[in-house]
């Protein structure tokens, strides 16, 4: 039988302005996977130059930087989130996870019955 | 001082297909406020056609239907909810304000801090 399923996007505004969203953090989280914007950009179908953008705009709006560059060692370099951006990504993580619990306790109590078809 | 705030979208899928979103309850709710389904496609800015269409839409994928037409009486008939779209919406708005209230909670225990433009 099919069964229904709550889904739901989260993100977070300032003064009506986007400054992070599920988009923007796995984009950092992917930065911080692959060490290297290049790939992160890659992974998400975006060119680097977008990319990069996104991540300025970030900053920007939240004020203060996220990645940072470390040059030389094998690889030739790599880029890295700040300590900063690291306790976002993490605290996202754990906001969005707490919030798909919540979805899906408020689903089952209060809609699940009632949208699935008969 | 500018102050982020959390938002979200949410909407239901069987399958992988969307049945029900706040933009359908809203479309729905619209319904049962005017008692017509072309008042209530205007203030949603859509064809006649095209609210009529996302309504038979949505009964078809909740197997069973959420409009019904009353004819004559002083206006010369009107649309009405079903009682089972009037439980969907009630619940659905019931589901809608728990998460809203979730989000908050979780938004300001883990991430309204970390957020806030210094």
């Amino acid at each position: 039988m099919p069964s229904s399923e709550p889904r739901q996007k989260l993100w977070i505004e300032t003064d009506g302005q986007l400054v992070m969203s599920d988009y923007r953090v796995r984009l950092l989280e992917l930065v911080a996977e692959t060490g290297s914007l290049a790939e992160a950009a890659s992974a998400l179908g975006l060119s680097y130059r977008r990319a990069w953008g996104k991540v300025k705009e970030i900053e920007a709006n939240l004020g203060r930087p996220l990645v940072r560059s470390e040059v030389g060692g094998a690889g030739g370099g790599r880029t890295l989130l700040t300590p900063a951006a690291e306790q976002i990504v993490t605290a996202y993580r754990r906001f969005q996870q707490r919030v798909e619990e919540d979805v899906e306790g408020a689903y089952d109590d209060e809609l699940r019955d009632l949208l699935t078809p008969p």
